[in-house]
């Protein structure tokens, strides 16, 4: 049984803690926040643990791994002083808000090569993330069209003149970090490192992206990304291949995929983040080196490709 | 009865021929094609007609109004040469592969202020492209997605190694001028033109766009056009405002128009050239100017956004 402890309170670590504790694989622990309150109310409301205010009181104490769920712009900091705390390291997606960042961590983790960090970005670990994978990496392939765009619970806020995270350069907010990382993922495990990339943003006054449109080139074809967070899409996704069209429901969700009218697989999840939970409790303990360093190399080229859009879109943090 | 003379004997011309005698406003008089049997089949399986394999003797016969659906290369010249035999004419889109063609067709109409030139955009003229119109029109608007990607016919000569004119740049081919100017139709009708422009294409050997994607910048609002002609896509078209999205079935084929869950129109068309057919026999029977003179506007502006789509694409024709 893996000892969690978990920095965040919001909707997201409840939703990870009730994966975790459904895969069996882990005990919570540990909940830090900077207010007691909040600690105290999310234990109430999950499972028996200990409240911590101060971050060294909580990386100090007897936890096996650290699930990450604060504002962008805290993640590679905090993921780092777990590393430091000889702690095992689940992260929310995005990862890092820079490669330099990235850069940071990935030393970090070459100096103890017994710890693991992954990227929580869950949908790479369900079934019918690799039943498209089966379908790329055996049927040629000659685009793509990926859409994940959702109204976001805090546009409302951010139109009657509040500034929160999620919109807020300081925190490394905006479309592309929030959903778009989704469909980077998605690009990167079904059809590879692109050769080149370009991101389209619509930029909001607080100087992040609502929504945008990413191009990836492939050399023999493309594939296009489209998200944001001020708007709703209900566009289902597609690859192409020939005169051949694979569609799901959507890319970061993707209950159902359809090659045409045929179905190929359905699954509706109880929780979307319990196959992520499962995928790294079983590395953690079973000291699977390989699954871990397939998931960082993915999270690596994710990072890279994710800085070459901001950077062609002059979105810098 | 206006006396109809037709330029190019496919398919497309066929469903005009067909659209416009349901409209009772023409009688097919003339039939031009290079070949002899190609203009006499045409005849033969539509309605009586001359057959003419000269332009000049074409040009010269009683006719009122040519239909022009030649390659796109060829469209301009051949429209020219009809206002100079005093004749209206309706030209399949594209009307034109450059702005200055559109400049001289504009300097052409301008000196014979009696002469009426549509470009055949066919949605244009439908019900349904009014409904979207209408909600563009009256709600405020967050953006759209539009698409319109078809598997064309002539790709599986053009993979064998042909050169079909819609995949050759010397007829001005490719996905922008087929299938995406519906798209840029679509974006200026229903929002108007935008304050930029650019054109993200794949490239096909020949040296065309197998398929792109558009980003038209409005300044409040972004909207993404998605066409191509290698392979085929399902995606329904949205129009987005606040949290409401509007959804087309296709933003060139509108069969239904939906608001959520709810229907606001639908319609079968028997023949989709219809509606055009009789807007511009009612235009040009009724001498209606101001009918002329609101699809001359529009299809200047789309050929305005579609040089800057193709200039900052490198697509020169």
């Amino acid at each position: 049984m893996l000892k969690l402890g978990v920095i965040g309170t919001g909707w997201i670590t409840k939703q990870f803690v009730a994966a975790a504790m459904a895969t069996k694989a882990y005990q919570l622990t540990a909940v830090y926040s900077r207010h007691q309150e909040s600690a105290q109310s999310f234990i109430d409301s999950t499972a028996p643990a200990t409240a911590y205010t101060t971050m060294d009181a909580f990386l100090g104490s007897d936890i096996d791994v650290v699930y990450i769920a604060s504002p962008n712009s805290l993640h590679a900091s905090q993921a780092l002083a777990a590393l430091d705390a000889d702690k095992h390291v689940i992260v929310e997606k995005p990862l890092v808000a820079t490669t330099m960042e990235f850069e940071k961590l990935d030393e970090a983790l070459r100096k103890k090569p017994s710890l693991y960090l992954f990227e929580a970005a869950r949908h790479v670990y369900e079934h019918n993330f690799e039943v498209v994978n089966d379908f790329t990496h055996s049927q040629p392939v000659d685009g793509a069209t990926l859409t994940y765009m959702k109204y976001s619970s805090k546009y409302d806020a951010f139109l009657a003149g509040k500034l929160p995270n999620v919109f807020n350069p300081e925190f490394a907010g905006g479309a592309l970090m929030d959903l778009g990382i989704y469909l980077v993922y998605d690009a990167i495990a079904w059809f590879g490192v692109p050769e080149n990339a370009v991101y389209l943003p619509h930029f909001l006054k607080s100087g992040i992206d609502g929504d945008g449109v990413a191009r990836l080139d492939y050399g023999k074809f493309a594939v296009t990304l489209i998200t944001g967070k001020t708007t709703n899409s209900e566009l289902p996704s597609e690859i192409y291949s020939g005169k051949q069209t694979l569609m799901m429901d959507n890319a970061a969700e993707l209950e159902t995929v359809k090659l045409g009218d045929q179905v190929l697989s359905t699954e509706k999840l109880a929780n979307p983040m319990e196959a992520e939970a499962a995928y790294f409790a079983k590395a953690i303990v079973g000291k699977d080196r390989s699954a871990f360093d397939k998931a960082w190399q993915l999270a690596k080229e994710v990072h890279q490709v994710m800085s070459i859009l901001r950077t062609s879109a002059n979105l810098d943090f």
